[in-house]
């Protein structure tokens, strides 16, 4: 397995336990669980897709990922009592920070192989890296966490999209771009986790 | 008039009808009742097309659809109590289990049209038949109702739409794998309706 | 600056301010005020261009007007206290029935374009004017305020655009079938809105 491959697995695990944990407080019965879970995991990516207009959608090239979390999703209810001995908030929030980084860093590389101008491309890396919590919280009732814990996780995403687009403009290989911006915007988050920055309002 | 197209209106009435009380439950105004009923009949096609990529959407290619709740939304409310005395909650539970066979293993069928791996296509077909359930909840503010009440509705799609599915592998004729299917669906649902079957959370 | 020109932006900036108050009642942060500020004042043109399938989509193709959001939303919360005293509701009113009356009727023209039927293309007009306001309500976790207030706020839109559409049946040159008809439910808004005309439930 590549490490590109095992960190978008390790991504869309934490998008989709992030949606098991909300659908479980809510007292979503199966099909609750999965819906959630699949909502969080390939939201974001799927309304940037929509947005431009691209096809086929990540989960619908990668059916493999969509059977992931339906399997996980049948045996979710007593693993989620083991899951939380063994994985500890610490473990979550990193691979949430690296999935965060490695997904708005494509969504930006996605909206610019699309013909998008610089700006709308940053926006579509967020929208790639936040929605699928923020459909996640709408289908669950609630008013997105994102848009009001104050935290500054979109921040960090549009920061280090930024940092990709500026290193694009001035001709540094496309790779070392994206690996940078991807692990910049990671570290950042993790940072910010670290020290509690809050954002004024 | 086709046994198809009976069938179809029927199906589109049952879902705009439980948009209907819904908004009115929410004590919305015409233009909410209209929305939310439109809502309730469409979004589910609406939002596997926009996955899919197909256009024209349902509701445009059959423009007398529109304009058959616009004109029902306008008569909603005095209709409604009447509505209540003749329908029992029996004849909906039956229209709306009909609709559910018919239009998930259609929406199975658009999405093998469309080129979709196995898996895509059994989650597309409960798309069709649960979504506009889900959107109407969204809209009324309510976590949607098929994702908590532990009722193996979505689930009585899943496995007919399988059966469609594996028909089609053992090469079953199209029309029967169709029609069989949707029945198949419709009979679960009802069966599990009948004896009050809860799924475990 | 042409006179459309001046009126867009200020129906945007109109949508987008009663995202800012909106997404401020709600305690949001920094991206949940520019997130929700930019639904509400792309969200309808957006919606009606994805079941549409046109692209781009309105806000790719200005970027100027998504980059304006995203300085006003740095810049909202100082503004806002000045704003309040010195943008009377009156004004905001009259902005807000311009932008309605302008986006409604080039959102018929825009479905017009795409072939639609036009009970279709008068829906999609009503849908431009008004989702708007609807994906910002859901987003805020709110019933939307135009489907519960009972004032003829998407009927002026829907009755004006079908002004516009029957004016094309009779040969009317389209320049001034656009302007009259959105002039036309622009007044007819502010009309409402002044006598307090509550459409009955």
């Amino acid at each position: 397995m590549t490490l590109i491959r095992f960190i978008e697995i390790m991504a869309i695990l934490v998008g989709a336990f992030s949606g098991f944990i909300e659908a479980r407080r809510k007292r979503m019965d199966l099909v609750g669980v999965f819906t959630v879970a699949f909502i969080a995991a390939f939201g974001g990516g799927t309304l940037r897709d929509i947005l431009l207009d691209r096809r086929p959608l990540f989960w619908v090239a990668h059916e493999e990922y969509a059977i992931l979390i339906f399997v996980l999703a049948m045996v979710a209810s007593p693993l989620m009592k083991t899951l939380r001995h063994i994985v500890s908030e610490r473990l979550i929030v990193i691979a949430d920070a690296v999935g965060l980084g490695l997904f708005s860093v494509a969504g930006v590389a996605s909206a610019l192989d699309a013909q998008m101008p610089l700006f709308i491309a940053s926006m579509m890396g967020v929208i790639t890296g936040i929605f699928g919590g923020v459909l996640r919280d709408i289908v669950c009732n609630e008013v997105p966490m994102v848009f009001r814990d104050g935290k500054p996780y979109a921040i960090c995403a549009f920061v280090g999209n930024w940092l990709f687009l500026v290193m694009g403009m001035y001709g540094v290989p496309h790779d070392f771009a994206l690996w940078s911006s991807a692990l910049f915007i990671s570290g950042l988050r993790l940072l910010t986790w670290k020290f509690n920055v809050q954002v004024g309002r």
